[in-house]
């Protein structure tokens, strides 16, 4: 006969499939020996029957029965009970975490009779009746399926008569009368009265608990998260124990190390008298675990014993709720400790050192995402603050500054020494000198992949973006929250880069060492040990490749410092800026043949000098320099920044509706003449000159936004054409190599053809995301993406993490096409999806050669790169 | 030892691989024993030995000579004779026809001694020294790498330097000395200066036309249209023949059937004493052939026994070129010839009637492009005409009328009667009133799939788009062609949708007698009985099924006359037009839940009262109708034409840089609470009336846009809710069902899981191909689309032809995905593809349910799906 129902002290935490994460931990802390309150499982097999044939298997019920009973022995306490009685609490728990997602019924086994009991036994009358108005309630809506706003009514009603103020300050004849109220609302209401035998409250309990499974919320969250809908779940039934009955009671958690610093020692929490769920809510002020000692040294000693048994057993900081029911120990609860940052990683490098681990594991103990929170400065956690308004977390950092709202102001404020923040409704290529001055970015539209993120990411500044309540207003020099005050152009405000909060005033900000560690400073001290012995042996392990997103010398050096092993993306439109507009504007507005030329002609000496600059910075490393993309209608001013008939005239003459799909990238190449012969010849002049002062480089063309291999054909003969010009008149070749740029669906889906005519693919998942999903990033944050997520038709935004299965299912065709065609490609990644740890696995998982970041992303992406090295391919969650 | 050369005696039309096209043709006319000039056949395993070694097989020299001294002995004359030489022709011809792509060169053997003797064999010195200038500068272009502008410029300079005005008017003296300076530059630029050995020019031609089969052009050519590299051209030797030799010579075109009409009778052209290209060229006035017998009866009659054997043995009407040398009938060439739209449906008919083919035969013969221009009026052809400019062919029909600016003069000028062209730069959903009130539509900008060629297809309007060279300015109602005339409101104007042009002043158009058959009107006559016994064939083999785009119950109505079994499309933002618009603007306007509630339960007795007209007029037929699609911020008023507070208010939120890609189709259905709610209730609750009243539908209710499985199972939730209130209300429930629109490349991808909640998909190529090419389909027509097509870098457009290695292969992906997750889902397409001829067998092949086109393009799509039922699949070319 299969054992549907299994006890406590029969498995361990390996049977996870079969107990669920919740009853395999209790099952391996009882094998430990740990004090764990008595209980039994009842296995995800009886989940899977009722799935399937929509009732338990009929042995279930004499299996309970059985397993009752030896729970009454080991409790010493009898169910129903009169005077003493046992009472459970019925949890869900399936081998996947899936938190909030199903029920959970507690005290189970209280009615009118055993409440007098529990009363009598804790010699507390109030809380026997509150308790038992919580199990009426919570039956009630969760079994019975009475709706739960008629007991808050109930609650609200008793609370105006009494005239208390509180729920918590009711009487113990108050709570009495509220007991009734909520039996006669669920007569009303249920499906049944409230079942006064407990045997029955708990059959109905465990029945609500496996239905549960099925909910639609339930349902959902599996589809996201990739879970199958036939796992099931287990029911865990477990003696209750209580912590306020009397001073040597209490409740607590304990952590075995400190969860903000990692250091070694006991840390926690101790409230005497109380029970778990006070500890957590906060209700009373709790003692630091070390007073547990002076109120109740054996305990505190046995607690002690138990987290280290449990340090040992799970190598790992571990996270311990427990209760003192009377001087007795009970372990409710045991798993791995959530903890901030700088403790994973110190607490990873000093097991490793403890010689608990091995250095592959301290690398799966740590993330990018936390590595990336400790580069960035950050706002002293316990300093008071004012939230003004969120936004997009975009770019990650604290920030205080005087508030600006035009670039030249963030220029004139920066020059006489002040830090100032840059307010923007949005940012625009021109603003690149007010963001070089600001010390952090605020828009109140776009997302993460907006330009002002892009850009601040670039630039490592903290950046806000899509804050929608924001009214900015630039004439008038202010803004406003919708329903707030008013924050004029000066004052100071504070904005988190890496939370998207907006705080007014200021808020005190602490550097980050790890980052000066990294830009090569001389700092030591613990984390930095931690941290870098563990990015070293991410770089020891990884097979992908770190690059950096590039568009200038400076850039580039501090890339290199911080690890990059070259440029992956350098966008030649950056080049373009600032006093040379108007050279690309003569470029546009050229009406013949002649004016043309003669534009390109003053804009060749600029390129090459960048390029030299470039190389020089990087020498002996890979640089991929891709062809101006941008339309080229981005370079005109603004129409209400004119009166210019000539530049009118060609805003009108180039406007487009949606110039995302319009005349860019290679298009522009074909369409505009010489404009990459100007740019090839820049190229390969600089990487010439380069060559003849002893340095070394072999620069990368890439090709934006190809669609077709004719194109990139097209162009290809071109770039060939002025190379075979520039070796004859500098007398010898100069290597260079021609790629695309992969960033529309239909260069993946070609791409056997398109590597015909490429040396190297860079993967432009920006693109090649909003293409896919036909949702532009800059337009859709607040509107779609975010309503989304809160809905949850989105599980992530694809722009921060690579969709696997639509545009990741791309970049796998792609990658085996162009292998197919052409064995010995390159393949890389060059969107902003190259600095996100979860889509970094998924690219090494793909089999590419490296990713490129920004330069303050390239640490990240090193120490996730080693990861995806040594961590397994992770079955990939669905984003929608 | 490999034959690698071939008489044409030894061969026939069924070895094309080995002997080429041309080769195949000139040897089965041989075998026919037809008067073909003698000649032989270099095979294409030359040019693939060629491209293999670079070099032809060394046997081959050997080969050749045996075939001259065969040929000299067949023709009569010896290649170098100095009194009567044989001079041959060379020319490429590969298995697969690539016109214009490989060269030719004429007139091989002529040389400073056989000129002299051609001047004394034709009497026509003036003759002699023109063929031998022509075969020095072809020689020299072709085969010695002189640049042609050489001797252009050559040619130019002597007929400066001779004052007569034209290249025809040199005489016999200056073409000599024409002839010495081509030889001179030939020397001077050449890589050998013109050899005099008659088999040395051979050899060079013939090296010169393998080698053409590796030129760039050929390659594009090849890449474009699918064909292999490696198979190689065959090169054709052939004797030169005279029609110029005095008036018992001449040359001649004719056909079996007139290609006009299709009826039976000897058609054609003659000119004595002449050669084939000046038939062609025109440069004489031809006589009719039928003047032929009197001129030369016996040449006469045995022509016209050639074209009845040549007849019954291709099984079609033949095109032949034919030469009279001193009495003699020379044939040139025979091919299928090439008739108009009317003379192929007449001669498929005739052939099935005389038993020369089956049905299914004739159905290969005609194509839906061919029936689409029978089914619209056209210009007379004769007619006289003043070409204004030209634009993009966007929907087919010839128009006249008065020129007008704006929708309220449209409307205003039709009232009175008069027919109106209605002239914009692009239109908008508020220009339909003009666009119905007006016979044609021509606008600057936008191409085939733009809103006003969507519109005007719809219609059966005829528009031309994107005529970019016309400047239009509605302020003082007047549109000017660079450098061209100003054209007033109210002058007259003919556009012919069909090709794209624009006339000034009116030209005669003439009706369609084939549309009025369709339409149901009783006409008669041999080319409506001809096309519908060819249509019936077509709707008996096919399997795909035609429904039609259709948005009210007139343009239904009509699309069932027409043939159409359904509705895969009804847009029910067209619903929105008009007046209603402000309703849609108080729901985008409302500041309150009510409000905005208040103004869709305005909306929905108009919507509810829309679809009960639909399923009347469809009774019994599938009806898909799509939830609003378009951003609603199109429902408002441009900036300019409000003044409104809260319009621009709304106008400046909403603004999208990309609304492509912005808040639109599923995305508002999400977005926007009750909308999907309205729509959902107008059509059950209209199914029902119609049911009530007897009548039979069950609509398909298509989600547009739609990327993930949830957004689509989170909307069809809210229909379902809809559905179980609607039941309720009315006491029965309506059978519905819920689909997707496929339109993003991320759905594709992901269909399987689509398809879970979809019990159909309708697939949107038009927004699939630009969001899988990234490709605007308004924005780029003329910057990208029209340029690549002139470069080369296309082949035909996405946005007309579907893309099949890149939309085609997510449609297949999609249609295997959906399949294998839904086996009985239902597949449809609903883009501008769905009425492309050449796409429909593509939708036929991938296996879809049905295709669904505008209401005039339903007959096309019965004709194309027939065809395709019984066309063998072919190879697709490449669009890129």
């Amino acid at each position: 006969m299969t054992d549907y129902v299994r006890n406590f002290n029969d498995g361990s935490s390996a049977e996870r499939d079969i107990l669920g994460g919740k009853g395999a931990d209790l099952a391996e802390m009882v094998r430990l020996g740990l004090p764990v309150p008595p209980g039994f499982t009842i296995t995800t097999d009886v989940c899977r029957h009722h799935l399937a044939h929509g009732a338990p298997p009929p042995e279930l019920a004499s299996q309970v029965a059985r397993h009752v009973a030896l729970l009454e022995r080991a409790a010493g306490r009898a169910f129903g009970d009169a005077d003493d009685p046992l009472l459970v609490s019925v949890r869900s728990g399936a081998a996947v975490s899936m938190p909030g997602m199903m029920d959970t019924v507690l005290d189970v086994g209280l009615n009118e009779e055993t409440v007098r009991g529990l009363a009598a036994r804790t010699g507390d009358e109030r809380f026997a009746l509150d308790s038992y108005r919580r199990l009426v309630q919570m039956f009630g809506e969760t079994v019975l399926g009475v709706p739960q706003e008629l007991y808050g009514a109930a609650l609200d009603d008793l609370v105006r008569e009494t005239g208390v103020g509180r729920d918590v300050d009711l009487s113990a004849p108050s709570l009495r009368l509220l007991v009734d109220r909520f039996l006669e609302i669920t007569v009303a209401h249920g499906d049944r009265p409230f079942p006064q035998d407990p045997r029955e409250q708990l059959d109905l309990a465990v029945r609500a608990v496996l239905d549960s499974w099925s909910s639609e919320r339930a349902r959902l969250y599996r589809r996201h998260h990739g879970i199958a809908d036939d796992l099931g779940t287990a029911v865990n039934v477990q003696a209750m124990v209580f912590g306020n009955l009397g001073p040597r009671s209490g409740a607590g958690v304990a952590f075995t190390r400190d969860p903000a610093t990692g250091q070694l020692g006991l840390y926690g929490d101790y409230l005497p008298n109380a029970q778990g769920e006070d500890v957590v809510s906060g209700v009373r002020d709790a003692v630091p675990l070390a007073r547990l000692r002076e109120l109740d040294e054996a305990a505190f000693l046995r607690l002690r014993s138990v987290m280290h048994g449990l340090e040992r057993h799970y190598r790992d900081m571990c996270d311990i709720e427990f209760t003192i029911e009377q001087g007795r120990l009970w372990i409710l609860q045991t798993r791995v400790g959530k903890r901030t940052p700088a403790a994973a990683f110190q607490i990873a490098a000093d097991l490793v050192e403890e010689g608990s681990i091995d250095l592959d594991e301290a690398l799966r103990r740590v993330s990018g995402d936390q590595l990336a929170q400790l580069l960035h400065p950050s706002f002293d956690p316990g300093a008071p603050r004012t939230l003004l308004t969120r936004g997009v977390a975009a770019s990650p950092g604290a920030a205080v500054g005087r508030v600006v709202f035009d670039s030249a102001a963030a220029v004139a404020r920066a020059a006489q020494g002040e830090a100032v923040v840059l307010v923007r409704r949005e940012t625009r290529p021109e603003d690149l000198p007010g963001m070089l001055a600001a010390t952090g970015i605020l828009t109140a539209r776009g997302g993460k992949t907006s330009h002002a993120a892009v850009v601040a990411r670039g630039l490592g500044r903290a950046c806000i973006c899509g804050a929608g309540d924001l009214d900015v207003d630039p004439d008038s020099r202010r803004m406003t929250v919708r329903g707030g005050p008013v924050v004029q152009e000066g004052d100071l405000v504070s904005i988190d880069g890496g939370t998207g909060e907006v705080f007014l005033g200021e808020v005190p900000v602490a550097g980050s060492v790890v980052a000066r560690w990294f830009d090569g400073e001389a700092v030591d001290g613990d984390l930095v040990d931690a941290v870098a012995r563990l990015v070293r042996h991410a770089d020891a392990v990884r097979t992908l490749g770190v690059r950096t997103n590039a568009d200038n010398a400076e850039d580039a050096a501090r890339a290199v410092r911080l690890g990059a092993e070259g440029i992956g993306l350098c966008r030649t439109e950056h080049m373009f800026l600032g006093e040379r507009r108007t050279l690309v504007q003569r470029l546009i507005l050229a009406d013949s043949d002649a004016e043309r030329d003669a534009a390109l002609a003053d804009l060749l000496p600029l390129q090459r000098a960048d390029f030299r600059e470039l190389f020089a910075a990087m020498d002996g490393k890979p640089v991929t320099i891709r062809l101006i993309d941008p339309p080229l209608h981005e370079f005109l001013p603004a129409e209400r920044d004119t009166e210019d008939e000539r530049v009118l005239a060609a805003l009108r003459r180039m406007h487009e509706d949606n110039p995302m799909l319009g005349l860019r990238g290679v298009r522009l190449a074909i369409a505009v003449p010489g404009l990459v012969a100007m740019q090839t010849r820049a190229i390969l002049e600089a990487a010439d000159d380069h060559g003849s002062s002893g340095g070394v480089v072999e620069p990368e063309i890439m090709v934006p936004l190809v669609a077709t291999a004719a194109e990139l054909a097209s162009v290809r003969s071109e770039i060939e054409h002025v190379a075979d010009t520039v070796a004859v008149e500098r007398g010898r070749s100069v290597a260079y190599r021609v790629g695309a740029m992969v960033e529309l669906p239909r260069a993946a889906l070609t791409a056997d053809r398109i590597a015909e005519h490429a040396a190297f693919f860079s993967f432009g998942t920006n693109d090649l995301t909003q293409t896919t999903w036909g949702l532009s990033r800059d337009d859709t944050e607040a509107t779609v993406v975010r309503r989304y997520l809160d809905l949850g038709i989105l599980a992530r935004s694809p722009f921060e993490t690579i969709d696997v299965d639509g545009v990741g299912a791309l970049v796998r065709t792609a990658v085996e096409k162009a292998r197919a065609a052409r064995p010995g490609i390159g393949l890389g990644v060059c969107g902003e999806h190259g600095g996100d740890p979860e889509s970094i696995r998924f690219f090494a998982q793909a089999g590419l050669d490296y990713v490129s970041c920004s330069p303050f992303r390239v640490p990240v992406a090193r120490l996730e790169a080693g990861r995806a090295a040594i961590l397994r391919p992770a079955a990939h969650a669905a984003l929608g």
